[in-house]
């Protein structure tokens, strides 16, 4: 999975049937030392993270484990919102206090 | 999901039976300030998008999610046509007046 | 799905079992222009191409939807010979005149 | 599979149900001479990987064969602790005595 | 699927059960001209494949579909050994007379 950073949403209404209700969320991903990177991934959301938290995303088939998305034509989805990220013992983020 | 702009076409007749009646889109990828990238790609459209319109790709065995594709040979498809793209609340892209 | 040119084949007699019988060619993408790109693709071929011609190659699960290659250990198969390709209504390939 | 070194962890409550008892590690790519590459990964520990340790890391949906997490939204999972790396008859690593 | 190089070994006790008495190929992935790239892969090793030789990789859920596999938390697998490479009508590579 990869570490990224909710940074906003994207809607649509002439989409697949199948994701409607379904919230989807632009995300950048960040390196492994917090710094933001040039690329960004849409991925549906299902533990209702908002902009600036830290996430999990998962890719490819993995993003249709998600209760309800069995058979949704989905390869991204959020599936974590992140608490705490340590390199060893140095902690380089945390969600409480944005402590980096 | 990756952001893309409707590109194009790509027509082909000696192909295999189950993508009879699909029509193939050329899509160039865009990034997150809507700069189109140098990558680009071939996806089944299902949404009826048209040259110009920002849509949403799924790529890999999410492809074949999409009705009626759950046999044929694809690896990408077009599952939605995207009305707005927020970045926190600043508006980067809206379909109705290509406010960019 | 991504555009390649056939360029050549790969031969091997030591090889899974299931594999048997499958023309395995040699692909090089082409950008959206057309122009050779300096990566390449074995893939296994079920439409009948041959060098020069462009065809559509699907990767991954996708690979094994065609007829017959269900439980075949592929990752890459070309599924259709390409005759045109239209960038908004520019032709940038033809099959027939080699168009471009 | 990819060969990386154990870095850290990765700590989140709010998360998909099925992740709950899940240890996360944050992994670095190694390449194949064993300096550290600029990329990472956060995958599920199924065989009690340590910080510092060489690990085996499978993607995409080999990451859901591990006993388990058949139904959980994972696309990366350690599957093994390195004990040696050998190119030819070079030993580049080995897990017993560091020896690089 | 991508041409590589068999290079290594890669060895591990602490592992996945299933993956008890399978064999790890470290290989390093060579351009269409067969020189040796930056990037390397470690697959199961199906087909008996030696260092030095030329080798087929598929990745992805391809890799779980040698005999034996399917159920193995696999992303990479060896499915041939190559014998000749040919770029149109010139011979790239040959397993014969190592002729490059």
């Amino acid at each position: 999975m990869q570490i990224a950073k909710v940074r906003g949403t994207v809607v649509s209404t002439q989409k697949d049937p199948s994701l409607r209700g379904v919230k989807l969320l632009l995300l950048q991903f960040v390196d492994e030392e917090g710094q933001l990177l040039q690329s960004y991934e849409v991925a549906a959301d299902s533990v209702g993270a908002g902009v600036d938290e830290w996430v999990l995303v998962s890719r490819g088939s993995a993003a249709r484990q998600v209760q309800g998305s069995e058979q949704r034509p989905l390869d991204a989805a959020v599936i974590a919102i992140i608490d705490t990220v340590y390199v060893e013992d140095r902690m380089i983020y945390s969600k409480k206090d944005q402590y980096r």
